[in-house]
């Protein structure tokens, strides 16, 4: 292993809170002494950042949401600059396009956060079959209770669950529904029968298949150009009577329009953490519609498992020490596909 | 086996298209071929119903919330009448405790409704850590988004969870907790420690220990004289910050008072689905309180499930044919501790 890197830190106080706890930056300090912290808010404009760079010559910056852009020419004014460990998911904003092509390593959170977006998947499915955005509606603000004609609650307990997906979230949330005895079935052209036999989960064909015979669905499909309103009105209304429609994918991967209207209908229930365009607007026909839960893209990770993102950065950047093969590195190929 | 015993169905439409789909109702057909449906509707007046029990001299009744309470003399007037088997929880309304001293056999739905409460407390549990009630309200009524003070969520995984009490819900809920890689403690006096060991689950001396060291509470206490506002205002307020207490066993055993004054200080997230009187008082000061998840006390079973509790009732009718011991069975000891 390489001796004692210079690393920069470039994360705001909460950032750092969160990120990187007392064990985390115990475990980063045996890693190296030579560590250089600075606040983003003091990178503000552009030289600042250069020069920042150019002064301490560090070999890894670890990063996240609020470090500041790199400079296109980093390279050439910082040769020193290997490896940016970003923290958080979509590295647009920090790491311009052109230095992976030049070699930059890149990693961000890739699957740390899967098992969280998983754990809201299973709570929003459940919340769904329960009303749990109608009764929050019914008791607090109506001053209400049940009745005969709205207590049409199901349970998840030997359910027809259909995955649009099935990457890393999606494999995670089989394993959350495993003590539920549903059965489990896929639209995911990519992924080799060996997976789906391996996790239990039968393949459908095609869309339509998945849509119209699952009692839940749940929207995990990458948001490329192919994808992009690829839920239609026609899938969303072959969706069983009293099924339920789960979003923790991209927002943009459903035809939002088609969705507020077979929505309006009431014949499903809807549980939405994604939207076409975030933050939602404030005159949205979904705010409102009490068959919908509604919830703000929190679906992973929380705040307290921030830390699972350090945990796989840090075990890049020991691997990246050691010459080895880094983990949910941001190739070239990854990067155009980030949305 | 006994052969073709003449068995009464007293259930109204809704409970009867809900406790009896068409596989299930075959099974009770090839119990037997001597049945008699009856609407409770049709017997409001004592006469009718004692009259139509003389009529029909059924051995086994077949009944839920909606049939009618048994004249204390239908033992003399129906002597060929042994056994109840009712569908759902509470007997008190339909079997005087009397009977059950003349040795009328009755049996409940008993631990078949435990895995759709535990399902309701897991969903309770992740949805307080993540704000549910928060963002269903700030969403729908207020026009909002998240922004940093408010999205302080969390996550069940790796966890410290409390369950007052241990029994068949706690059990199913321990199950579903499994793939959370969570340290589970219950304090649960009558539970033998075989029992806890077998489940992974710590013993807590005392509730103090259980609410001060665990992150979620999950109330599941049953309501007997001792525990009756048992979970104090110093118990709550010993929860760890940011932590959540959940309640779907008995609304009484929590001094709900000391939860309101607890929950206004918005250290603590609180998800119930049962209260002190219910329905929940229209003035409640648990109404409007976003850090408090309402639910109309529909933990279990789901509409979709109570088909689990008919499934029970003809595995009891066809075990007391044949002379077998029965499940959740109601004798006068359990009748007395029913709340």
């Amino acid at each position: 292993m390489k001796n004692n890197p210079c690393i920069g830190i470039i994360l705001d106080p909460w950032e750092l809170g969160t990120f990187l706890p007392k064990d985390l930056r115990q475990q980063l300090e045996q890693v190296s002494t030579d560590l250089h912290f600075v606040e983003p808010a003091s990178l503000l404009e552009d030289e600042t950042w250069a020069s920042w760079l150019e002064e301490h010559q560090p070999e890894i910056l670890i990063s996240a949401w609020m470090t500041p852009r790199l400079p296109e020419d980093v390279l050439e004014r910082v040769p020193s600059l290997k490896y940016v460990c970003h923290l958080v998911g979509a590295v647009k904003g920090t790491v311009p396009d052109e230095l992976i092509e030049k070699g930059l390593l890149v990693t961000n959170w890739g699957s740390s956060i899967a098992r969280t977006v998983a754990e809201c998947g299973l709570m929003m499915a459940i919340a769904g079959l329960r009303r749990v955005s109608h009764w929050s509606i019914e008791l607090h603000q109506r001053g209400g209770w049940k009745d005969r004609m709205t207590v049409q609650t199901g349970s998840l307990f030997g359910r027809k669950v259909g995955l649009h997906g099935f990457g890393a979230i999606a494999q995670e949330l089989a394993k959350l529904l495993q003590p539920f005895e549903v059965q489990l079935m896929t639209y995911s052209p990519s992924v080799p029968d060996s997976l789906l036999e391996a996790a239990g989960v039968a393949r459908a064909d095609d869309l339509e298949t998945l849509f119209s015979s699952n009692d839940v669905l749940i929207e995990l499909a990458a948001l490329t150009p192919k994808n992009r309103g690829i839920v239609t009105e026609e899938l969303l209304r072959s969706i069983p009577e009293g099924g339920v429609f789960v979003n923790i994918g991209r927002g943009a991967v459903v035809d939002e329009e088609a969705l507020v209207r077979v929505a309006a209908e009431g014949r499903i229930q809807v549980a939405l953490d994604v939207y076409k365009e975030e933050p939602l607007p404030r005159d949205s026909p979904l705010r409102g519609m009490t068959n919908v839960l509604l919830l703000p893209h929190l679906g992973g990770p929380t705040i307290d498992r921030r830390r699972d993102a350090t945990a796989l950065g840090l075990k890049n950047v020991r691997h990246y020490l050691r010459g080895e093969p880094l983990e949910s590195q941001v190739t070239s190929r990854v990067y155009q596909r980030i949305t």
